[in-house]
């Protein structure tokens, strides 16, 4: 089990910084205050966006891998390369399992040493980038007869996806491939009944996957839109559910002394308002978590980042999410993080084992000023960076706390994944905001409707034209 | 040659959250303070730390090129893998000139599709990561024929740089490899004098390139540091160093407003200081281009993250550096960047062109909701939703700046590079904090070798087992 160590968030650590221990102590404002969140939260669960909580368990969990696991067992050993079309919520959370679970060389190795095709996420539209992808799948594969392509879109109109899929459909159809039917080459994770990317699906004929109703792109990397890619690269999708599900009693604990969502949540929202810690860093001491940090950016972002609380006062709610890397962001920001301004709280994840990979740094070289180096654990120089970091960052009294990794699999991975989805959860009820909704993210997408000519934009156009109006503010150098 | 748009920091496009165009007229208290500053800059040009600046011209940029290019030369063709062991300013650099300048799928490519050898740069001491890396090499090249190691660290003894040399150089004796003289395996890039490397280079042979005296960490990406594993990977080092001239003049004009560093410095300083805009965010629209906003932090971060000012007052200075991609982010962050709190600028990196790259959306899908996009360019939506995004930031008052470059290549990186170090030496200089020292980072790594067992160092471990003494502030999910 994942445990929480917030010891260096109190006052009795980082002083003025901290947090007063009273505030922790039976029968405080907080601690009420929390139980009578977690109270609430049991009368939410399963309804409206949070459909989420209920991934791990029936009926959703034996729909989920009785959809999935035949699917995959069905296109096992046809491919070699898989590409996973999607952005955001669609793609954060394939990227994250991928990174977190099979090794980094996965795409180099030779099929008979990775576990499943070589999987390619493309979520961006960035040409060079995709390009650079599609090419090189041709050169290894050039009638794309062991290529699969994993289109993920819950509605089918986002432009990225959209285009990147148009791209795809027409290739497949110059190779003379198909995409549905048996023998195809696509996969969508869609909207099981309406929208652009279902209509196209039931005319191309591709097998598909759902987006459950109620589980929104951010909470989704425990369904299908996660599970597919993550078990065709051979990653213990049960043992994900698995471990989501061990974190929910925990995490639905009414005193928050024992629950690690609740107590999260607190620290956090209580550092930003009451000590100006409005800045969250994420730095794993472990490159195969470092793009967990960039799931959680936008779980954390998307989710807290509102203009308006519920009862509609202007609140410009949210905490920014930063990601690091430990030991190397120790040569890049520690700087910073020490002697810049004190605005921001660490969440330092550490690995207690890694069975089968600890290297012994080797003797024989015999250079004095490293030779205490000589005979040591890797994995215990990593884990003293990060202590030292820890006892760092209290010397300039900077509040941090640990979430620490028996070791890095599936089962831990999907507590990590649930335990935050609830820390979002208590923070969304904490700020009093919606942690569901993503207002602020429509006025682009109009915009860039009105910029790419399609009808009815035309307002927004003219609004973009208009107020990014050339001026002489360029200097060219 | 690089423009810097920036119309959409002034008052005129962001309300109050901009800066007064007044600030900007001849005469004004900025451009006359700034002036003073660029003739003091160029007073200190190529002296104690400002070595840098002249690292691309001779006589500098002549010894470096003429070491490195026979080196390459007679290297040519004998690697398959090319293993760099850095960390901090010895690998980010290197991993940007990389990704920015050789496709994504580099690794995966067969030899004759690639410039140079597969480049693996290992700036942790993650086991699970290194492991994998070595694993791969020796799965392919069993006997470490046609493996390289370059070995980047001016003193020696950075902890996590020696570990992993003393791995690497045990491995290559286990193979019988040689790593120094003809035939040898390893290339270290170091002090050319003094320290613990030179001495290790000495007794074992091997080739060495400077890391030349002046010249800090941060600052060394265009001295041999990152132009060795460059040009190995076929990068036009001369094209960089060209950028990099190129922007010299510019970077020296008094008059702030044809002046892109200080012109950059003075929007980041101003906005940061009077309107609490303290996080700086870079945003690429360019997966090309992401891994720049990494040496940009290291960059950003630990210059000018400082408790005391040159006059000795504490000031905790420094911005927080956030990198972010373009599109990807709209679909994580932008919510945030546009409801939450108003403390961000962000500088958005956009290509005009990306020749023999560009992509059309094919016709005939023949869906209404998405047949806008039919017949378009990616590159085209990728423009247009930054374009969008610009419209979306400025219709909630947050700030934004534009670097536009005309294409990706080694002249526009260089000049990328040159222009950011520019900004940090005029940053420095407006926030009278010494750019180029790190004093906050020694206590960590102390700290790492009391726990570590190195001797001498037995007072910083018991301060780190006082300072870290178990509490019961842990849950046990």
């Amino acid at each position: 089990m994942l445990s929480i160590d917030y010891a260096n968030c109190l006052a009795e650590r980082v002083g003025v910084h901290g947090i007063d221990p009273d505030a922790l102590a039976p029968g405080s404002e907080a601690v009420e205050g929390l139980a009578a969140l977690t109270r609430k939260l049991r009368t939410t669960r399963g309804k409206g966006w949070e459909r989420w909580r209920d991934l791990h368990i029936d009926p959703m969990r034996s729909e989920h891998l009785g959809a999935i696991k035949p699917l995959v067992e069905r296109l096992r050993g046809r491919f070699d390369n898989m590409v996973v079309l999607g952005i955001g919520g669609s793609a954060l959370g394939n990227i994250a399992l991928q990174s977190a679970l099979n090794p980094p060389t996965h795409n180099l190795l030779p099929a008979d040493k990775r576990s499943g095709p070589r999987m390619f996420v493309v979520d961006n539209v960035d040409p060079m980038h995709f390009g650079a992808v599609l090419d090189y799948v041709q050169a290894v594969d050039p009638k794309l007869e062991r290529t699969l392509f994993n289109v993920i879109s819950k509605s089918g109109e986002t432009a990225e996806t959209a285009a990147q899929f148009m791209v795809i459909r027409d290739l497949l159809r110059k190779h003379g491939r198909k995409g549905g039917g048996e023998g195809g080459h696509v996969v969508a994770v869609t909207d099981p009944a309406k929208g652009t990317m279902r209509q196209i699906c039931n005319a191309e004929g591709y097998p598909t996957l759902p987006v459950p109703d109620g589980v929104g792109g951010r909470f989704s990397v425990l369904s299908p839109v996660g599970l597919f890619s993550a078990a065709m690269c051979g990653i213990d999708i049960d043992g994900l559910l698995d471990g989501a599900a061990s974190m929910d009693e925990p995490t639905s604990r009414e005193d928050m002394t024992t629950n690690p969502a609740a107590m999260i949540a607190f620290l956090l929202v209580e550092l930003a308002q009451r000590k100006g810690k409005v800045n969250h860093v994420m730095m794993p001491y472990s490159n195969h978590l470092y793009l967990l940090a960039d799931w959680f950016r936008q779980l954390w972002a998307e989710s807290l980042g509102k203009r308006q609380s519920l009862s509609g006062e202007e609140v410009f709610a949210g905490f920014t999410p930063i990601k690091a890397l430990g030991t190397t962001d120790q040569h890049s920001q520690v700087q910073l993080y020490r002697e810049g301004p004190n605005d921001k709280v660490f969440c330092l994840l550490e690995v207690e084992s890694m069975p089968d990979a600890d290297v012994t740094i080797p003797r024989g070289l015999g250079v004095e000023a490293i030779a205490y180096l000589e005979g040591k654990s890797m994995l215990g120089l990593l884990n003293a960076e990060k202590r030292a970091t820890e006892y760092a960052l209290l010397e300039s009294q900077r509040p941090n706390f640990t979430i620490r990794f028996p070791k890095i699999d599936a089962f831990h991975v999907g507590q990590f994944i649930f335990l935050w989805e609830m820390v979002t959860a208590y923070a969304g009820l904490m700020l009093n905001i919606d942690a569901y909704d993503q207002p602020a993210v429509e006025l682009g997408k109009q915009a860039t409707f009105g910029l790419m000519g399609r009808a009815g934009y035309e307002k927004h156009l003219r609004a973009v034209e208009a107020a990014l109006a050339p001026t002489a503010r360029v200097i060219k150098s």
